[in-house]
């Protein structure tokens, strides 16, 4: 599968439902050098980005809800996507969800890819 | 310079101005492999790119107010940078600002940069 915006849907649909549910399956998706900044603060590294995503406090429950997925390739030789996401961001029993913005850097390797960059916003206005 | 985020308020602060005064301006950010999407309706190359953006009917004028600029290092090899931004977009006299998030893949050419990929969305909600 080769076409940038299937590969941005598959891997969205896997990103928000692990990260909604078990946060610790998305390991794999992460290398050493790849960076999460979330609301402007930057982690590093597998461990660190694994520490901010997760585990959630169950009272404090967050599900993320998919509006938009757009994807690019990003680079003019090699396969490498990038994907933006905007969506809705419920936590816990509150009925006012947020608007929130996300940004992937997918990098090939040897048939997957995984995350180099990862740039997560609230859209507050 | 080479600090990424410096580097992205810089671009940032030109992109919006031009964008909302002579959008015609940014052909030089834009090569014949650069690649705009804009609610999800790609564009590529820079006649098609600048017919997207501009020129706007006056009395239809928009004006992008940035909220937040993230930026990462877009590679291990090379200077390249993701810049990621949410702000409000307001259209005419209207009183009612639309969040929009954006995405800008910045790619370094002696000495300077080009836009490879530019991904912007209103975030409705």
């Amino acid at each position: 599968m080769s076409d940038p915006q299937a590969i941005a849907k598959q891997f969205t649909t896997f990103y928000y439902g692990a990260l909604d549910t078990n946060p610790s399956e998305l390991g794999p998706v992460y290398r050493p050098t790849s960076m999460l900044s979330r609301e402007g603060n930057l982690h590093q590294g597998v461990t660190a980005i694994l520490a901010e995503l997760g585990p959630t406090d169950p009272s404090q429950k967050v599900k993320h809800h998919v509006s938009t997925v757009d994807a690019q390739p990003s680079s003019t030789s090699v396969p490498n996507i990038i994907v933006s996401v905007t969506g809705l961001l419920l936590i816990g029993d509150s009925s006012n969800p947020l608007n929130f913005s996300q940004v992937f850097h997918l990098i090939s390797e040897g048939g997957s890819y995984y995350v180099l960059n990862d740039i997560f916003r609230l859209n507050l206005g």
